[in-house]
């Protein structure tokens, strides 16, 4: 018998706060070419400044700022042109009282000048005279040596996904190469005697197998490695000895695991008899998705996900996803504020008595209001989820929403 | 002399405009299992029915609705069991009028059979006579055949991007090969004689080479395949020489080009050199960006992008990352509800006259407020976009916003 525990369904937030004791996958050491997107798996501090001489930021003339101060367009300074830094190079010589020097954007600053004048408030006149009409600050249109950063300052901390800016930033520093997370990889099967492979035309009785390449295109999504292991007859057997090998090749193993209530007992047994088998959750209260195992295999992850393809979806999305951030070594969820829109629910409806509902809805813009319209339907289904583009969810406690309510829906990837 | 032409700024919507002319890339034939996040290149249409069967969508009893009308828990409705529906099967019999067959989720219902009643409802007495608590109407509990997809239903035109849910709908159905458009090559190259590789400790008066890197960075978050041509310098006949060879190679050809007039002048040069060159653009209406160039060369665009780190990356976001859509044979932009957030901006902004102003915004929360604060800095810096988490814009012709204005974050990726 199991024990009364197991007839307690788990909120999201328990079966989230269960994650933390697993681990984040190994780590390599990649180009950082190749590294956006990766998590920074070891702290990375700046090694020198960035610029590392004081560069100008505007086309014009290297000066001593003092000796513009005052000129107007009636009243210019006069300075004299003395020489042009030659771009990618040391200029040779200082600037003096007086002086200017021609620069481009980038260019380096010879020794003595503190600023740029743009070549726009300036004229040169035959006779190599600069007529300044502006006056500068010190330090107007020049970008200082450890402006950008400065050695030693921290800038990404283990944790951190890479985006664009941040290679930018590394390749700046002639960070060549990055340590950063492995992608998790991730078996995915199916068990039932209904299923046969996507190649075969199914006979009456059986259908194909949707719910592997539904789950593994969404292990890929969250950057993941999907290993598909192919489908397991509904033997327990069987089952164990597939669920075995899976545990051995991959760091998550994703089992959908039937649909009907007999197939998801012979699915929790053949986990129970895993070595390490430690069932953690058996039951969610979220709805679809509420046949949901989570369990710790001698300190690997197995998520037994509903037969459905609808719940197997959304019990992805809500639950799955964020523990392959947490094995990918992500700290803090991905985008937080990120994948979501703001709209106004198009009819009433009605939530899950005891469980949090999701609820798939489509986005239709009509003139300045964009709605989420429930897409219903039964999670047997895979084309309502087709046909949506995100949940919007309905709290536990909650009755229900009403026509016009506001509401956050969390966008489906795409 | 460059004509008049050359001098008036093109908005950016003028900009969008002209990539009508640029053609999607090929097409490749695609295992399902490698296509989620794809772009379909010819449309997919449904080749037979899912579900192919009436299908119990609950654990239950095959009945004929009509023998359990008027049941309730005091007056229940009695039929005689008289088998069971084998998972994966075609049962053999069907069920005559009194007659009930038990049957898992996602069984083939007997003939004769029109609705489930949920085993919930139910009660069997040790003689095998089912006690039915609740009366259920025709097509209760049931998936019909074609309710998910019908034969011949169009599923993805072509120019959809395959997401996860998608891909599993295509897997019911048997598809195990989808045509979508190859993944766009892009060649990123860098000019200027101040540029040296990423692995060189650069020499007083030269800088690592941090834009091909960040650039080739969103190619790969906007779903391309970057080719890094390395660094040419500020030469005319070898940029043309460069750009050339870049052109064979890629479906569009990304050239940030110094960030000085002169070598903006050079690159603008070298492009015109180019057999079948055409200069489209040359200078964008936005901040930052303005230097920016398109060209059509023989068919195939060529992106000049700005010298200046932070500005090469507000032309990518905005511009950029559109052509890439449009080359990846994607119709619509990508995520249209997606990608942004509202927030209250937490500081005034003046704009840019004259020109569409974009700025980069950090995200805070405090209490149930979101607040977007500008990251200011001139672009020759990337911390500043390290720092933040998306742009704001200031559309043309608006002077300015004032603190607690609400905005649009278009958010970076990651």
């Amino acid at each position: 018998m199991p024990s009364l525990e197991f007839f307690r369904l788990k909120t999201r937030e328990e079966v989230l706060a269960l994650y933390s004791r697993f681990a984040a996958v190994g780590v390599e050491d990649l180009d950082l070419a190749d590294a956006v997107g990766r998590v920074v798996a070891q702290g990375i501090a700046a090694g020198e400044d960035v610029p590392s001489f004081l560069r100008a930021s505007m086309d014009g003339y290297a000066v001593r700022a003092g000796d513009t101060f005052g000129a107007t367009p009636g009243l210019p300074q006069y300075l004299e042109i003395r020489g042009s830094v030659p771009m990618g190079k040391a200029p040779e010589g200082v600037v003096t009282p007086g002086e200017a020097w021609r620069i481009a954007t980038g260019g380096m600053l010879p020794g003595g000048a503190d600023a740029v004048v743009m070549v726009e408030y300036t004229n040169e006149t035959p006779d190599g005279t600069l007529e300044v009409r502006r006056p500068v600050a010190p330090g107007d249109n020049v970008m200082h040596p450890g402006e950008d950063v400065r050695a030693k300052d921290p800038l990404f901390p283990a944790g951190r996904r890479l985006r664009s800016q941040d290679i930018g930033l590394l390749a700046a520093l002639g960070v060549a190469r990055v340590k950063v997370h492995l992608k998790p990889r991730v078996a995915v099967l199916s068990s039932g005697d209904e299923i046969v492979p996507l190649t075969t035309k199914p006979p009456p009785g059986k259908v194909r197998d949707a719910n592997a390449f539904l789950v593994a295109a969404q292990v890929r999504e969250g950057g993941g490695i999907p290993i598909l292991k192919g489908i397991v007859p509904d033997d327990q057997e069987a089952l164990r000895a597939v669920l075995a090998e899976a545990l051995i090749e991959a760091d998550l193993v994703l089992i959908s695991g039937g649909s009907s209530v007999g197939a998801r007992d012979l699915t929790l047994k053949a986990i129970e008899d895993l070595p390490g088998a430690e069932i953690l959750v058996h039951g969610v209260a979220i709805r679809p998705g509420k046949p949901t195992i989570l369990a710790d295999i001698g300190g690997k992850p197995l998520l037994g996900l509903p037969g459905h393809p609808a719940s197997a979806a959304v019990v992805m999305h809500v639950l799955g996803q964020i523990l392959l951030q947490r094995l990918a070594g992500l700290s803090g969820e991905k985008s937080p504020w990120g994948g979501t829109v703001p709209a106004l629910l198009s009819r009433n409806l009605a939530g899950a008595s005891g469980r949090e509902d999701f609820v798939r809805v489509r986005l239709r813009h009509e003139k300045d209001t964009l709605w989420a319209e429930p897409v219903l339907g039964p999670s047997g289904l895979i084309s309502p989820m087709v046909k949506s583009n995100g949940l919007v969810v309905i709290p536990l406690g909650v009755e229900g929403l009403f026509r016009e309510d506001p509401v956050i829906v969390h966008l489906f990837s795409g």
